[in-house]
């Protein structure tokens, strides 16, 4: 293990995360909230301080291996939910260690499931650090150091191919920090234009940012108590709707109609299923609600907004779904699970590993009744990878076992059947809504610490796709000398 | 497809379960019951002449390949299940169609979900019947049929090994007929020391028979209301505890154990998994639940019977174990789906393919420690072929694909989610009760037509191990000419 690298790139981390922290501080002084400016100062300089610590040498050996890339990613993404939770902890505004952590590790892994029970009576730049904690978490703090750091090496895709979600992960351009560059620049404009048509449309500035801050990051902490429903616009529901799903796609499509190479974007089978999934799911529910709006665009409008907040893993709400028909509910369930595509923001499995999946169960179909056909499984065209293969094929494995194991902790609290399977699945998927206890007017405030680091858990699994938290725990694995 | 041979073994098919049904014809005769001998001698007669009429001539050409076999399967118990509800029907004894078909699918694919209200006003014929569908279904009729039909073909083995449960099923002995015999030789001598011990202990000799016979199919039938709760004896449930799990472990153990190979039965390693699952179970629910009865005997002895019946899936009830705190619940869900082993009359996943995702998962965490390590998976110190292994994800991942998809249709009944998902995998799982209103005293009567009818479609889905049902439905992969 190069522990040098390690340490050099972990405080690099921290020192990007004190930068990222002079906003909510700025916010602060603008509201003139003292005692909140106090905290994220502090934070700031613990931040610099045990950053400059840890990056005082330049480590002369800068080669990370695959096994090292999901240690540091694993190690950087607990770290950076450690510090970013000290303003709620410093500030007074969520008590207790667990809860502030929660907050954060739920804002970072974009999960969005939040403790607070009256999210009105925070100070703004409070509200602004938490929902900036999507923004970051979204696209990957790691990502953004490659996109900064001045000498990355080649061999940091190691680095972000354990951060980027999705079972595949490509180089956009040859050079990885070109490849960072790129993908900061798109989210990033892509933010502006979701800032600028909900403030055109009367959004109060403040309320325009740190929703599009939610939205890009497929998060879902609104600074509502009643989510996106306070608004109460539909021009509101429908920007964030197609934002969602904007954010939701993989990012190598906006690539390609930049290089105007429309012909692969037209040709990516996730974006078909996808698309397929969402209309499906929203004709639907849009027929099984009718009886309870009053226009067909009301039920199509909620039907659309809940799906895509579901299947993007954001977590906003307009409608209280815990109270429709049963079938919108089952759905809805489905879609947490789902997730959403690839390369992009959101969470779950990915549409692209259900594709995978999908062909391997028709491979095997086709193997009973041809024993001598050789199957290959294509996406796009082009031939999958047999380890691409294995690898979906264990991830699934390991979520299930792990949704599982959950389940049977959170049980221990004696909820209901419904509020402790749904608190998992949402949590690993991160979305944040689940049904009943959890369901999308309630908060997570009333589980036991030990239920909640649990979650903070699967959260963490969720967002880095396991495999970086699961080397954690297997020290034993990556301790051995001839690594 | 060779269409002569398939009429000629489901013809044959046909006059077995003819004969079968000579027994509760008897038990009829002796209990005086005139309505039900009436159904069961018409059954009887028109099982007979059709399959007469199947079988007229033999075929020449008695070659079945893989494809066949699954088809043939499926049609089977399809068509076993359509006959043997005629019984039910006639005599008035089930009311409607689909209940009739519901209550023998449940019977035959060893499920024990029932939809009768008050067991008790039965005929003892019918009753008699029911529970011997639970026996004939558990270790198979077409494995029954192998080993009485006079000429049959070593290539009959795909027969078996559509029909026969688990990931990987091998001959006993080198024959195909013995292999069969042998199986049902172990069944039928299991089977009565069975129903010795329970009439020995006081049990009346009808029950202990019908009782015997539904443990030994891992159905879960009972003849009272109140399952074996009724007979209110702690040495019935012991019996009854051990029978479950020894009618739930391979069969092939047995046999090593008649040759005297006591090496290989200790090596095996889903013994050692499913007596590790079973204790670690039995260990937790005990504490859990200790509070809520007079002794920790007591305590015990409920634990263990309600595990044992549910991970055997015979979803027999001494407890209602729908009012223990939720981490027993939690835990009895997740042993529906573990199911039993391979080779056994249990349904379920079955451990040994637990097992073998176990170990894939571990293969894939191990590549990514040391990517160019190469991993095989191993059971029983033995290789575990790639196709084998590749065949158990196919299955997986058919088996959640199913089970998702059913929960949707169950939903359109608009019951709560816990009655919605466990009713789909108890009957996937060939388990019988589930949780809330499908709860362990609780019945099925209340679903719609349709989604009895759904859930007919899962239990042979589970019961068959899905591949075979899905045959039926891609006629066009098996149309084609060159089959």
């Amino acid at each position: 293990m190069n522990y040098h690298m390690m340490a050099y790139i972990l405080g690099n981390i921290l020192r990007v995360e004190g930068l990222f922290l002079c906003a909510p501080a700025l916010i602060a002084i603008f509201y003139g909230e003292r005692k909140a400016l106090i905290a994220f100062l502090l934070t700031i300089g613990i931040a610099l301080f045990v950053g400059t610590i840890f990056v005082k040498a330049e480590p002369k050996d800068k080669r990370i291996y695959g096994r090292e890339g999901f240690v540091i990613v694993a190690l950087a993404w607990i770290i950076m939910s450690i510090f970013g939770a000290m303003p709620f902890y410093f500030s007074g505004a969520i008590d207790g260690v667990v809860n502030c952590f929660f907050e954060t590790v739920s804002g970072f892994t974009t999960t969005g499931a939040s403790i607070l029970t009256d999210i009105e009576s925070l100070p703004m730049s409070i509200l602004f650090w938490r929902s900036f904690t999507h923004w970051i978490g979204g696209m990957g703090i790691l990502v953004f150091m490659l996109a900064i750091m001045p000498a990355v090496d080649e061999r940091s895709m190691h680095l972000m191919r354990a951060e980027a979600p999705g079972p595949v992960v490509s180089k956009l351009v040859p050079k990885v920090k070109a490849t960072a560059k790129l993908l900061y620049g798109i989210y990033i404009v892509l933010t502006l234009v979701q800032i600028t048509l909900l403030f055109a449309g009367g959004m109060p500035l403040f309320d325009s940012i740190v929703n599009s801050f939610s939205t890009a990051g497929t998060g879902g902490f609104s600074i509502r108590n009643a989510s996106i429903a306070a608004y109460n616009r539909p021009y509101f529901e429908y920007i964030i709707t197609i934002f969602m799903f904007l954010f939701s796609v993989n990012f190598n499509l906006y690539h390609l109609l930049l290089i105007k190479d429309t012909r692969n974007v037209f040709k990516n089978e996730e974006l078909k299923y996808y698309l397929f999934i969402i209309l499906g799911s929203i004709g639907v529910i849009t027929v099984n609600i009718l009886s309870l709006y009053p226009t067909v665009e009301s039920a199509f409008r909620h039907a659309a907004f809940q799906v895509l907040s579901i299947i993007s893993t954001t977590g906003f709400a307009t409608a209280n779904y815990d109270l429709w028909p049963e079938l919108s509910k089952s759905l809805l369930m489905i879609l947490i699970i789902v997730g959403a595509c690839g390369g992009s923001t959101g969470g779950g499995i990915k549409v692209s590993r259900l594709i995978i999946l999908l062909k391997m169960a028709g491979r095997e179909i086709r193997h009973i009744v041809h024993p001598r056909s050789i199957n290959i499984i294509k996406l796009d065209d082009h031939k999958v990878d047999e380890e691409i293969v294995r690898g979906v094929t264990g991830f699934i494995i390991v979520y299930l076992f792990i949704t599982l194991g959950s389940f049977l902790l959170i049980s221990l609290n004696n909820y209901d059947f419904t509020t402790s399977i749904t608190s998992v699945l949402t949590c690993v998927g991160n979305v944040g809504p689940g049904l009943a206890m959890v369901g999308p007017i309630e908060n997570y405030n009333f589980f036991s610490d030990f239920s909640k680091l649990v979650l903070c858990l699967d959260m963490l699994l969720g967002r880095l796709e396991i495999f970086p938290i699961i080397m954690l725990f297997a020290p034993s694995l990556w301790r051995r000398s001839y690594m």
